[in-house]
């Protein structure tokens, strides 16, 4: 989101800009099916090891700790770009996953959408 | 991201999970270019009005109020479909946007890439 800062906008230089925990918002994105997979958040650890191994770790905030995606399912995350916004704050990943993104076997997270109070399954 | 709480994974009706400051992250992405443009926060305010509207409205932390998007530079974001992720703490908004969704006049707010600790602009 625009600020009175505009330092990050034209930079050639990556700036993460943490937020109050130390976190960025980090979308995945599946490059081949243009799929939104699902979101997470990284830390400065999280993101030193997606570049390291090439493959998406985020933080959890709920069990306070690195978290690499896919460590149990093995449904890993390969990254292959990674896009930084306008301020700095969010990450956008272009991978290839292994499987099924989200935990519940579905393909990406959001596998519903709102039809008035109420959810219903949409085709991935 | 998964938690313990199972019940807004199954769940047909919508329960959103809003953060301790009242917030969801919402991701807005262009259902005819497929392209992710932007990520920004939603309270129940801003997504009251982006339902009785049609428009994307968020809720800018910075000014701590609601935002029209494109309220100035009349590039609003027509929404088509809101999607819900597995834990309802996250929205992906399928938008058809009426110009440029970032303010620096680019069409995404993603438009830069990392290559190593510099930034490279990304065709669009």
């Amino acid at each position: 989101m625009p600020t009175a800062d505009n330092t990050r906008d034209t930079a050639a230089t990556f700036l993460p800009r943490y937020d109050a925990k130390g976190l960025l918002t980090a979308i995945v994105f599946d490059s081949a099916t243009r799929e939104v997979l699902m979101v997470a958040f990284m830390d400065a650890e999280a993101l030193e090891r997606t570049r390291a191994t090439g493959l998406a770790h985020f933080h959890s905030r709920s069990r306070g700790k690195l978290w690499l995606k896919g460590e149990t399912s093995g449904h890993v995350l390969k990254v292959e770009e990674i896009r930084v916004d306008c301020d700095q704050d969010a990450l956008l990943l272009l991978v290839r996953p292994a499987g099924p993104a989200c935990h519940t076997g579905a393909t990406s997270c959001f596998y519903r959408r709102l039809a008035g109070e109420v959810l219903v399954s949409v085709p991935l």
